[in-house]
């Protein structure tokens, strides 16, 4: 049986089609620009020269899926073994306390529409896709793997935020973390790459990338991570505030004049890497513009290192101690020099990294020395199967 | 010659006169509830039996102080010797880019006006008690000793939020960070206490109290600390909240309906330790309560537990290593408990704490053991001394 596992941006839609149980990639593809005149499809099926093409007319994502669908079902040299889908797994984002892994029904899309607001960029997209896949697979279980499920068992004292209580009990005002399927997916992967028990196990998952959160794992659940309420907290975003003052917000819209909306609209597209140098939110835009002496864009680099830092000697206490410190994520996978930096002076934890190993990108490898107390490895994270595992094991019994 | 420093509450005054330089208490007192009906005045000259009356009529700031002033000059056998102020300190708190230790004029008014409405609780009070000395002593130099100004030395990428760019240089939105007087004491004395070098020593100053934050101390100077552009950041404090996603607070104002200024007071008065508890702001309250099975003062301990501990990860990393952690404030010279549960699991670090040494309250001693990696001491702070100093430094020469 196939499932699918979808990813979905505000004006994109990525997909991979895995056979299950065996966890085998039987196609993948993405379709960009969605909603523009024109799209742009990219399919590939198995490792076969992938198939590109412009979308016209219908570029809503149902005119995308419906020709995802053709290239998947129709084309007889691409057909998909039996036709058959067990799931359709989506990576949503934010539900409130509706979370985990849930098959998805009217209250689930209610969850999703009620916090659109404070996740503006992922919510309303993906509500628009599942409405998609609904038209086009009506027979077929929709299944919601939130990015918040993985952090169900961080402990209260750990989620409480320090404000009036019916915030917390009203309005569910807690700390929730995001980037649930790839901070899972390194909690099993981890340990498995190292042959180690993950019982015990003190571990720092750093997913760098677009955006960005640390998890401190311990017997391979989460305990803390940096993301909160929101995924406007933590760490610096590529185009979104990090931590911030409540009261620095508050001040700026006074003088501003700033509605709620607005607030949330400049917090959510004109702050993090972007805000601080004014280039943008990639990692390498950003160190090529400080290598020419841009010191906004070196500030930038600066302070999402120093915070990453910060992070992790706070997990640290949190784990009372570090065994594996895991990059992963687009920076963390594949900028060594982020990594260097992130990892120096940090030996009072224990941490020592050898500059030669540290080089790879993209590939799973310890970077640390033999001798480094901390063991720090880069393993490029897989979110889709995680997708697909959850979906899998929900639909499998029907 | 003599300094007078002052900290003034919201309905409140305390205040030292101390000869300088030899940095000799002649009096101290205060006055609580002004404003009120009835006020309640305390004096103490030297070490004599305190004296203690009620004020009616003017109650004012105006009113206080010159109860105050008539008590220290007036009475013969009161008498402070010479009857000269060479100037007054004050304990200012927010007057953004206007800080360090300054002579009060109509700009550093102004500066604090401006910053209201981000230290509601601080600066209309000082700005009235200011007024009131002014009147009494139109001729003595009135000093601010601004509690951001310790930390001006905090390097740019560990004050810089991820924001637009623009906030920073418009609005001057940034981490000041707060008890600058506190942490420039504990800063100051203990390596003197330690009889060490602050040359090269990496130490973790806990301001727990009322209000609490953290502070990261290399080479005696002030490389981060836990509060921000505001002191409703960092660890909860007694009645403000402390860190807080901010799409949290838009979207509880989105659903309460609540405007900026309504915001501002709920946060600033039914937040922290008092907002989880339901029950106050007072440590000792809610360690009897959490004793007796109260489930909401003890979440609210361990969340207060659980932040310190991240922060002194976090500065642990922020410093490369730790030899110091020092703590001071009404909890944490008092405290032995919360104390004892900040240091529980930090072995990792190199702290070992005797809790035997832990039963310390009120008084400066090492708590850890002396095979401890990590120095762990209870250091009483002293802010007046801290006011009397940088006034004396700054009127000595006139």
């Amino acid at each position: 049986m196939n499932v699918f596992s979808v990813n979905v941006g505000s004006t994109s839609l990525k997909y991979k089609v895995i056979a299950m149980p065996e966890e085998k990639v039987i196609a993948n593809g993405k379709v960009e620009r969605i909603g523009s005149e024109e799209a742009d499809l990219v399919y590939q099926y198995g490792d076969e020269e992938p198939f590109k093409e412009t979308l016209r007319g219908d570029t809503s994502y149902t005119g995308a899926i419906r020709r995802v669908s053709e290239l998947l079902f129709s084309a007889p040299d691409h057909s998909i073994p039996g036709h058959s889908v067990a799931g359709i797994g989506f990576k949503t984002v934010h539900g409130g306390p509706v979370t985990g892994t849930v098959l998805i029904d009217e209250n689930v899309i209610k969850a999703m529409e009620e916090y659109s607001f404070v996740a503006p960029a992922h919510n309303p997209p993906y509500i628009k896709a599942i409405g998609a896949f609904q038209e086009m697979f009506p027979e077929t279980p929709m299944v919601a793997i939130f990015e918040t499920g993985f952090h169900r068992t961080i402990p209260e004292y750990a989620r409480m935020y320090s404000i009036p209580y019916q915030w917390y009990e009203k309005y569910g005002v807690r700390r929730y973390g995001f980037h649930g399927s790839s901070h899972r997916y390194i909690a099993g992967r981890t340990p498995q790459f190292l042959q180690r028990d993950s019982r015990g196990l003190r571990m720092i998952s750093c997913h760098l990338g677009g955006s960005s959160s640390l998890c401190a794992i311990k017997d391979g659940i989460s305990i803390d991570t940096s993301m909160g309420f929101s995924a406007q907290a933590g760490v610096p975003q590529g185009v979104r505030n990090g931590d911030l003052d409540v009261f620095a917000l508050l001040y700026v819209m006074k003088k501003e004049g700033l509605s709620i909306e607005e607030a949330q609209k400049i917090l959510g597209s004109q702050g993090g890497l972007k805000g601080i140098s004014g280039i943008g939110a990639d990692m390498r835009d950003l160190r090529e513009a400080a290598a020419s002496g841009d010191g906004k864009a070196k500030l930038a680099i600066d302070v999402f290192v120093y915070e990453v830092k910060k992070y992790i000697g706070a997990y640290s206490a949190a784990l009372g101690g570090l065994d594996v410190l895991v990059f992963t994520g687009g920076i963390g996978e594949n900028s060594s020099e982020t990594r260097e930096e992130i990892c120096a002076n940090m030996e009072y934890l224990g941490i020592s990294l050898d500059n030669d190993r540290n080089q790879i990108r993209g590939e799973e490898g310890i970077i640390s020395f033999n001798s480094s107390k901390v063991t720090v490895v880069v393993i490029p994270t897989n979110e889709e199967l995680v997708l697909a595992r959850e979906t899998w094991s929900l639909v499998k019994e029907n």
